[in-house]
């Protein structure tokens, strides 16, 4: 029996950036354990003690307990360092770019991504309120500047880091993912060119499209 | 001469961040490079070649250019990681969870700090405005929520990762100088007696302290 658990959804973008780096990792086993924020399983005093802030996901290994998607991915990173994708790179620098882009990714490009798919997507569903347009185009105008600058990179590099898929890549395919095909804006990506072959690339890899099939699966179940 | 540059005016937490963590590994060979955001110098065609949004800080090591606070931090630690202080602590499970606090400090306590602190500072310096009190009343229910977690594990803990102090103590030390010495919002602190007891230890640390000299350096060479 595995000694991993991964505690969550897999319609969470947070979920899902950790079950692609578990796919990338050649790591299949492992359970994902349903803690649905929408029955208010996060808040039972049994999860708050895996994390105490009831976000998902929280991750197990053995007696091992940590939470935050992206160290988490990190820690997987480490652990599986000698099989699957090599996700920080192969040098320091390469390392050091991999980490700028993962703050890249957290810092300027999930905030106003998130903002765009909760708007278009969420805030029906857990607010019962019509999507604020305004906050909308907001954050299509923000998000096109920051795309601006990934286009430029992307002309010049195949991958954020480098000639290299890394974690910094990886990090942005779930919320990505809302964007283009929940929220439907994929027009962010179209309409730059080396963006788009980045996103067809990276979201044809072998380990999204298994993490797909989970997600698919979950939206069966409900 | 110092090949490191950092670029930035040490008004910026981000830009105390990465000086802070260059105190606590003993390097004081480099050169801080003012580019201030007051007078657009982070938007011309040369800095923008070093920092394509425009954001401070910026920092050069040599032929090797890399921006986003944390991830030169990171960058620091690793190239200096036989001097100092060890920022990641000494095991893999003790790294993992200097990890998963810096993600806590830069997607949860951040945000909130960082808003209070524009509020209550920067509104009326950079948009010519009043505080806006129910955004601040906001996020401070919502950063005393962050910090009765903080609390309870600082109750167990002598750092947020262990009993080791770490870079996940040192990302908070300056948006919190902010919060409470510039913002007066210390009776968040002051209100929490392990909270309290941290923030007296971290933010007497010398390399905070010789920060602080930065700090003060720079307000008098206005």
């Amino acid at each position: 029996m595995s000694s991993l658990k991964v505690y969550g959804k897999p319609y969470s973008a947070n979920v899902t950036r950790v079950l692609t780096t578990l796919a990338e990792k050649n790591v299949d086993d492992y359970k994902l354990v349903p803690i649905d924020l929408l029955t208010g399983a996060n808040k039972t005093p049994e999860y708050l003690k895996l994390q105490p802030f009831g976000q998902i996901p929280a991750f197990q290994d053995g007696d091992f307990t940590l939470y935050e998607s992206r160290a988490i991915a990190r820690y997987i990173s480490d652990k599986y360092e000698g099989q699957g994708t090599a996700l920080f790179g192969k040098t320091e620098r390469e390392k050091a770019l991999v980490n700028q882009w993962l703050e890249v990714e957290s810092q300027n490009y999930n905030p106003s991504a998130r903002k765009i798919v909760f708007e278009c997507v969420f805030a029906q569903i857990l607010e019962g309120r019509p999507t604020n347009e305004a906050v909308v185009k907001e954050q299509l105008e923000k998000l096109g500047k920051i795309l601006d600058v990934y286009e430029a990179q992307l002309t010049h590099h195949k991958y954020l880091a480098g000639d290299f898929f890394s974690l910094a890549d990886l990090a942005h395919i779930p919320v990505t993912n809302n964007l283009i095909n929940v929220a439907k804006k994929g027009e962010l990506f179209s309409s730059r060119k080396h963006l788009n072959a980045w996103w067809e690339d990276i979201s044809s890899r072998p380990s999204w499209q298994k993490v797909l099939q989970i997600i698919q699966a979950g939206q069966q179940q409900k």
